[in-house]
């Protein structure tokens, strides 16, 4: 049967891409290594749009937030979190696991944050170290205005921290021009890349921070990291994981060839029909449509439909697989990803398998969600 | 031309893994992926020779380390760290990075450690929490007596963590009955699959460490993990290197396939070949013989011979990659890798193009390598 991944992330991998992936071994010492790596941080710096480095790290998006903290932050430093969902508690959990004294800007799950929220938090911590935001909130299907958080924290002290692992690459995203110091992505959202590497952008000024900031860090050092990433050749002070860098070479490779303007508008234009074909069917949207992600999509499960029943049906039934709530919204929601590698063919058989499932457990028989679908995706970019 | 990677890893990977590698991405939270996870610590667990859980990180061996140390030690805890070589400086390192008292037992490069030593030193640091083991020194070539360490460690409350990422899986490893409560390895060296995992078993003794201990930890805490692997489907908190678990998967199968026994013998038999061969060229092994490593030699570069020179000729011309020396031997020995999937071929490959280029670069001119090593590989096993 034909397999549908529609859940935001791990993405489905393009052929090119298992390919790449799949080449020989070689010393991750020699020059044909210092060569791949270099210029898979070149692209990396066109996609981030940033003339900073970039930090790869073998590890999930997790540990990349991770090494953002504990580079930049000294033990009880003051931190201001946003916190709109799942991911953004995360970022919080990590701060406070250093020993770090974290003031929750919290924000109701399915909302997004007002960015003068941010700039009243931000006055009432004159001493907050760093601002965390999450880019796209994966367990909510919202994306945060990161340009306006950015505004409202200009002329503050506080570093910008962005997790972009959901938005990177598919949303529009201005490191240098918008002031995010340190913008942290996974290679297994946007990118087209297997998991197991960890992005990581440091500026100037977080460079100069990470020159301060005593938290313990070993694997983790921005600085061991950049004296060995030169602009031809670049090297890593422990093993890379080289099979997903090849992968992740040929993922980048074609986000420019698709081209960044276009590829975000392809992920709105996906996403609105999405959320069309999925209106559809009687179901409601958790974000207001403003908010509403371009790179997942939750909806609220219709009374009477349990989860895992409705989520179970569509992958053995169908080969699609949606994703479940995470937290508080767990058992409340399904969440539909398009973010990466997202044929038109992929999302239409999503909608077409959610059209027959819901009603066999229990939810609407509604009808027309692929044509709804469809209308969207002939109509011009949005 | 011919590639030969010849080095002490990442190492060569054999073409059923490459394919394994290359497989569509899967929902890591769905039973698919929870089955290829189970099934790949079970088998890790018969590698390591042990019942106790084995924590998958999406990282490299390095990260394993820092992970035994963050989840088992306390600020200010004092340490008996074993430093024969490049890779137990760097764990004695990460300990310090962390605030840890680190006691150095100093063994001179190129030589193996007397268990009676250790012995000593954890006699004079009878509060010493851990015990720091480099199974394997890569960077010497010098292979320790980990069962008689672990015995001469035997009734002393430090718990031994053992980096056995240049070992395990072609050297004689037993972690449950030798008593090693951590053994940290990667998935890039005799495993056969891609970098990108650092593997780490959890004694008894160290879960219960690990309750107590209060270094700071996110990323890397083994409870979080422990929590989510079961013995029939597992899972990770944080997205797991997919594309480099399903090589694991089947490198796994190979080295099981195999036979552990005969995995050894082979490789003690390769290594005694690769000797052989160096040493008819005229060329000195470091260490003495009975600690000379099964995975990787060791060898002096003779008087008026430059490692640059003779590593790119090596390459560029015959396609044999070697690798140099790290810290106090760099630019002094060269360093022939024979661990995971080394056919025959690929030795005799090696030492041929080493014979050639040896007086190329104003080195001895002596013949006879291959039929030494030859010799070697057709005898018995050792």
């Amino acid at each position: 049967m034909q397999q549908y991944l529609l859940i935001p992330g791990p993405t489905p991998l393009p052929e090119e891409v298992l390919r790449a992936g799949a080449r020989q071994m070689i010393n991750h010492r020699d020059p044909e290594f210092g060569q791949l790596l270099a210029e898979t941080l070149a692209a990396l710096r066109r996609v981030f749009m940033t003339r900073h480095p970039i930090i790869p790290f073998a590890a999930s998006g997790t540990g990349g937030l991770e090494a953002a903290l504990v580079n930049l932050c000294s033990p009880g430093d003051e931190v201001v979190a946003v916190c709109a969902g799942a991911f953004g508690e995360r970022f919080a959990a990590i701060a406070e696991a250093f020993g770090l004294r974290v003031r929750r800007l919290e924000v109701p799950w399915g909302q997004a944050v007002d960015p003068e929220a941010v700039r009243a938090a931000l006055r009432a911590t004159p001493q907050a170290r760093v601002l965390l935001v999450t880019h796209n909130e994966t367990s909510t299907g919202v994306r945060q205005d990161l340009r306006a958080i950015a505004e409202a924290a200009r002329g503050h002290d506080a570093l910008l921290l962005a997790d972009a692992v959901s938005s990177l690459g598919a949303v529009e995203l201005r490191a240098d021009a918008w002031g995010l110091d340190v913008v942290i992505t996974g290679s297994q959202k946007a990118l087209m890349a297997p998991p197991g590497l960890a992005l990581v952008s440091v500026s100037d000024r977080a460079q100069a921070a990470m020159r301060t900031a005593r938290l313990p860090r070993f694997y983790w050092a921005f600085d061991r990291m950049l004296a060995e990433l030169g602009d031809t050749e670049a090297y890593t002070p422990f093993t890379p994981a080289i099979g997903t860098l090849y992968a992740l070479r040929e993922g980048l490779r074609l986000v420019e060839a698709e081209g960044l303007e276009a590829r975000w508008a392809r992920h709105r234009r996906t996403a609105r029909a999405v959320r069309a074909g999925l209106r559809a069917l009687g179901l409601r949207i958790v974000p207001d449509e403003p908010v509403a992600s371009e790179t997942v999509t939750a909806v609220w499960l219709p009374d009477g439909v349990a989860a895992g029943a409705l989520l179970e049906r569509l992958r053995v039934e169908h080969g699609v697989t949606l994703s479940g709530g995470q937290g508080q919204f767990r058992g409340r929601i399904v969440r539909f990803g398009h973010l990466g590698w997202v044929p038109d063919e992929a999302v239409l058989a999503g909608l077409q398998a959610l059209e027959t499932v819901l009603p066999q457990v229990g939810g609407p028989a509604a009808r027309g969600a692929v044509a709804a679908a469809r209308e969207v995706l002939a109509g011009a970019p949005a």
